[in-house]
């Protein structure tokens, strides 16, 4: 299957329209609107493959940006006019949804989709806390008023209060770093996302939790440690995750839609890519860039 | 209610017979064989109450030795010739079930069998990891391999083998600090259980987890820490656990009667306590020393 009009985003996740579909095709046809995304090939035959977890495949999948593919092409992601993708690793886009708005769900968006439902971040009424808000974060509290949880956001960064608040529509703002506003917080949350690039402290945060919470990372510390007490009497957990399988991604697309969960971008032309990078390590963007290849083509 | 015939077991567990009953009771009556885990009240009106997790309790449980109870009175557990116990935290003892195997269980047996509930460690066929063969781990083995699990128990002492595959059915017995053994099993097991006191290598045993493999900790090492890439692509988790409540205990008694799982003890008069101390110091003890009060005293 070849495809696009438009890969919007680079690297991982892509959006476009399918222009070609080999003979054995079967989910798609010219003109379709699809999605790839972190992932494009794995095995096919392990237990995780089957489960429809290929990111889990244990021969390990290929990465959409800069894998080796079975027959040792090196993949380059949405860096080009065209894709060849076979159809399994590729999504039924929802009709009514921004090709623009679309892309970082792919990555971004089944990131955090994933551990919510794995772990059953999607009780209403439970009490869920993000760390972090950027690309991550901010669709993990769209997921989380999704799902109509109590949404508490932790920043180091006061200037983030009004954004999470009004913006985002959270229910609570914590400066992390406030001693005072993190005590009074104590056993009283159900799940806590760790968005977060830097390190935190586990202790503080797993002291948040109650009784048999969760604390999943998606962000990206140098290393975990925590007193043992920390998950001690409460029956705590810890866990990691990265993206999704195929059958969650196009769940967690169609969940999108339907509930009207957009991300917040800036739609770039490639050639604004090396200022669009220096911003990002200046953390100046809410909450993607996303760059329109086609147009910045033409 | 007032009890005791047997306290079998000192400081946390004890079992024994009711000798009277208050007038509001209505569980036991005199002559019912009974156990008392490791508290012996909560504040019964908490979330956690409610749900029958007395243990976590959101005041604290009050422990069963050498703990404060609500009217100031420190708790002497089971050495004693009777205890004054509230029915809410006592338990029926299966009839057929002798009454020094069934000692161990108010907190051993509680403590392994309540975090492989929670994690679904009782689903027949999965792979199973105990490590350290103490009063905790021989009981997870039994347990696992009534889960009919496939059971693997690690340990740093050879020693230990024959006890392991023989005397208590394992599947597997691997000496934790053989490289090339541990590093077979890399990715294979559903769950593991850390029954150890002393220190693990997190990252090793981590990485013998399956994707969103879930280890547990129910020992005491001095801190927990790891780097994250090791619950990483595999999304799994790390938890910890201590006791359980009062519905569950209950369960698992009756689990432990109809399945004939039943710990391997040392009776001990209480004039033998001082040498029973220092032999568990040196770990010379398979796996548990019951303490006869009754026929001590008498």
């Amino acid at each position: 299957m070849g495809h696009s009009k438009y890969p919007l985003v680079p690297g991982h996740e892509i959006v476009g329209i399918v222009k070609e579909v080999g003979s054995n095709v079967q989910r798609f046809k010219v003109g379709d609107y699809v999605g790839v995304g972190t992932y494009v090939n794995s095995c096919r035959e392990c237990q995780y493959c089957d489960d429809g977890l290929e990111v889990h495949c244990s021969k390990g999948a290929v990465l959409t940006f800069d894998g080796i593919d079975v027959d040792g092409t090196i993949t380059k992601g949405g860096y080009s006019s065209y894709i060849v993708v076979h159809e399994r690793y590729c999504f039924m886009m929802p009709e009514s949804y921004p090709p623009e708005l679309a892309a970082p769900l792919l990555c971004a968006g089944i990131t955090v989709y994933t551990p919510m439902i794995r772990h059953n971040m999607n009780q209403p009424g439970k009490s869920f806390g993000v760390i972090g808000l950027g690309g991550l974060g901010h669709l993990a509290v769209k997921f989380g008023k999704a799902f109509r949880l109590k949404v508490t956001v932790f920043s180091t960064s006061v200037s983030k209060r009004e954004e999470a608040l009004t913006l985002l529509g959270a229910d609570n703002f914590v400066v992390s770093t406030d001693e005072h506003q993190m005590k009074a917080l104590c056993n009283s949350f159900d799940f806590i996302l760790d968005t977060a690039s830097g390190d935190i402290s586990f202790d503080l945060y797993l002291s948040l939790l109650k009784t048999a919470g969760v604390l999943v990372l998606v962000g990206f510390p140098s290393e975990v440690k925590f007193s043992p007490g920390s998950l001690n009497l409460g029956a705590k957990s810890i866990s990691r995750s990265v993206t999704g399988g195929t059958k969650q991604t196009q769940e967690m697309l169609d969940f999108c839609a339907s509930n009207k969960i957009y991300p917040n971008i800036e739609v770039i032309p490639i050639q604004y890519a090396n200022d669009a990078l220096e911003r990002m390590i200046k953390k100046d963007v809410k909450y993607r860039f996303v760059i329109d290849i086609a147009n910045s083509l033409e």
